[in-house]
């Protein structure tokens, strides 16, 4: 290859051992330096859209540049444009939480860079995968049923939303195949009215009826998780006029609020109805490897599927979501493909179930890695602690929000999530304006991050804790740097109001 | 933390700057000295189905283990089971291009660990990708209406299985939005017979109807490319009996012998009926940053759609797959989701598109790092000289196969495809037997990895030229190891055959 890197005596071999090695530590040093300094950096990114257009050519180079030049414009014309998930005042959506352990497992994920579509591709990538899901699913104490020594196990998805999307096609091809796919426009899903936004997105693509899409009102006083009985009447009055309810996806820890459906309850109704029943824990499930969280998830044996994302809590590097079902059949029934030019002798010989017949896409990484990188380095007991640790960090945050009689919490505080809100001097807006006005004030500091909700009507402002390096004094500061902004956008909302 | 850690003093903190650099700089000589020595290994892995299951524990451990201890295991316990995508007598399917600046993207993405779903979760995340896939955009002459200074631009998919699955349903909802939805069931796709496996799952998940699937013959007459006559003809034929034809997956390369479907014949058929065209050159594509190879590509200004993977042949690690469509809100009506969560000031004010709303999953990793770090680090000319080198070299290998008159050359040699097959005794089973055991013997031995196809019931041996570090002496080595085995399994086989 030429050589247009003048720091370089040396030509550019694109996989040379030596040099690999060479820019590797740089890069690992460009990264730990990061870290060391990540508290500078305001979390959200506070540059303007389209601000990347001019500091970037409109042609790709035709010649190497110097790695060096890269680095200083990673520093200069990247970082800026970056919101620092990793920060420890990130307090925003949930946490990409990340680590070590996770971070070297996605490098050996890409130094080795195997395709591991099929068994025969990488054995280690399907088995690892089958053996780190086991694991995983007993730490969960999940029934037997999604352990992989019957039908039943777990893949690796990329994020929930793939995962809710397979099993959804999963469910709907099953009911299909015995009803007839003349009756495809009779399905009916349900699911509250704090469910994932991807789920609406998942019955788009799977074809299921916009009208059959039955959203369940929820409301404070059962802790804005589904009422059974109005789950109960909705599939009543469904089958009434002919249709047919087939799917329920329920939530341990809804996106707005960490809501947790009541999994026994809802589960008999499915069970008693023939329905496949999901359930979707990707932020609060990982807090189940703890024994005094592990009741939320009491009735998950009624589940045909459920999913936790252990990149939101569970230290493992984004994307890594992890999804079981009881009968990976029927997952491989809607999914499959096997041409010709994938069969092979080995492949003919053994049992496998194909990961690829279980997912959307047929290329996969091998994320196996960094879930079993982050159990060994770490070990489950540390695993706990970190959770433990975040849970307090937000009931310490919720019990400052307490002592500031300007404020409210609004829904009971779950898991490491905090839901509360400045108070308005009226509820015609559910204060909302006020609301907004602070949380984009806080977050034009650069200080802290933090997102926001809507739930019945009310504005409300989200304090999710979860983010690695997040300790006590990022809390106490994180809180007053809103009480002061607070102060600020009250007095101008009130002068405002007067003019 | 618990410090199970024994052979560092310190206690171990799962995102320590000092502890990062040193574990990382660990990590990164492991893998270059993985690198160092890649060509040792077998090339496919030769472990028995479930070979892992005995080597590790059943249970997660509780404790910490020594990071020492971990990349033991990794040597002893992972890399057996590996199949090495990256040693140079790497053959199989297409190749997973590799490279030191994709693999420090990849460090870089995952040191990073943001989680750029919309603008504001990392402005740089969104702005770097619209750019660089304008850069490749215009390295391929694609034209304007795929830049992003339109309606158009590029998105980078995970694979191309996404790429196809969202252009399917933005088409299956654009045309549903038309003509209504009660019309699903008369919507039909056409396709080669030699179009990747994934596009039936596809449609299968969009809810196409399996009986309006139309397959169209190819035969070597014509390259095994689309017949425009045929395909025009199976139209009328549909229409004629009230059906609406609405979508062609076209190719260009595929995957059993890297034929090209004619795109601008095709595309004029596609216009004139009203069609959405997309045109999958996942591997063949990334050939035409060459000007020698554009011509390939005439016709696509008649695509809505087109998509290529660099990871397939342009050194980017896997994943990334780059599709561009000419019209991004097609694919916005069919997959956005706006949940009130996500609202925010600044996203308010910008125009950006969010990819999020042009693709299945909604969490996404910062993938434009290593396409950019690619163009970066070696420059364009180096990227063109990288694709001619293994076009030469699989030319290189077919006059190898043309000198032993055991053997055929099957298809003409497309772009770094060689399609052949040792001569059979009879044709009774289009030489199936023969060559999958000359296909097995080879791969048993380890020296090198290549796969199969069958094309006209031709059982067919294909040599995919493409893993980065293959030089000629690997292409030599390897043809004699498959005569070798030829000459052994031939033996057998006459032996085998008179008994």
């Amino acid at each position: 290859m030429k050589n247009g890197n003048a720091d370089e005596k040396e030509p550019l071999r694109p996989m040379d051992a030596e040099q690999l090695r060479k820019y590797g530590h740089k890069m690992i040093d460009f990264i730990a330096d990061y870290y060391k300094s990540i508290e500078q950096f305001p979390v959200l990114s506070q540059v303007q859209p389209d601000y990347l257009k001019d500091l970037l050519p409109n042609f790709a180079p035709d010649q190497p540049e110097k790695f060096q030049d890269i680095l200083d414009d990673i520093t200069k014309k990247i970082i800026p444009g970056v919101t620092h998930w990793q920060n420890p005042n990130f307090f925003g959506y949930f946490s990409a939480s990340s680590s070590i352990a996770g971070f070297l497992g996605e490098i050996l994920c890409s130094g080795l860079n195997v395709i591991g579509f099929n068994w025969l591709t990488s054995p280690a990538s399907t088995e690892l995968e089958i053996i780190v899901l086991d694991w995983l699913a007993k730490l969960l104490n999940l029934p037997d049923k999604f352990l992989s020594s019957g039908h039943g196990g777990g893949i690796i998805q990329g994020t929930a939303s793939e995962a809710i999307l397979v099993v959804l096609l999963a469910a709907r091809d099953k009911i299909l195949l015995r009803i007839g796919r003349n009756s495809m426009d009779k399905l009916v899903v349900y699911s509250s009215d704090q469910v994932h936004s991807f789920f609406k997105k998942a019955c788009q693509i799977a074809g299921i009826h916009s009208e059959n899409f039955r959203v369940l009102q929820t409301n404070a006083s059962s802790g804005h998780g589904i009422d059974p009985r109005i789950l109960d009447q909705a599939i009543h009055d469904d089958m009434d006029i002919g249709l047919i309810p087939f799917f329920l996806c329920a939530t341990v820890g809804t996106t707005s609020s960490a809501a947790v459906d009541p999994l026994v309850e809802i589960g008999l109704i499915t069970e008693e109805n023939g329905m496949w029943f999901h359930v979707d824990a990707a932020y609060a499930g990982n807090a189940c490897i703890c024994s005094e969280y592990r009741h939320y998830l009491d009735g998950v044996e009624y589940a045909d599927s459920f999913g936790i994302n252990p990149y939101k809590w569970l230290l493992v590097n984004f994307d890594c979501s992890c999804l079981w079902v009881k009968d990976q059949r029927d997952l491989v029934n809607s999914l499959t493909t096997n041409p010709v030019y994938l069969e092979n002798m080995i492949f003919r010989k053994n049992n496998f179930v194909d990961f690829k017949d279980m997912e959307i896409q047929i290329g996969r990484r091998f994320r196996s890695l960094k879930l079993w990188m982050v159990f060994r380095l770490y070990g489950v007991e540390n695993l706990k602690e970190h959770i433990r640790k975040n849970i307090k960090l937000a009931r310490q945050f919720e019990k400052l929000v307490r002592s500031d009689n300007r404020f409210e919490i609004v829904c009971p505080g779950m898991f490491s999530l905090v839901c509360f809100r400045l108070l308005p001097h009226n509820e015609n807006d559910g204060g909302y304006e006020l609301n907004s006005k602070l949380l984009d004030a806080v977050n034009s500091t650069g200080k802290l991050f933090f997102t926001h909700t809507i739930i019945s009507d009310k504005y409300i402002l989200r304090f999710a804790v979860g983010a690695t390096l997040t300790e006590e004094r990022h809390i106490i500061e994180s809180w007053k740097v809103i009480q002061n902004q607070a102060t600020l956008v009250s007095r101008k909302f009130t002068q405002q109001n007067k003019n």
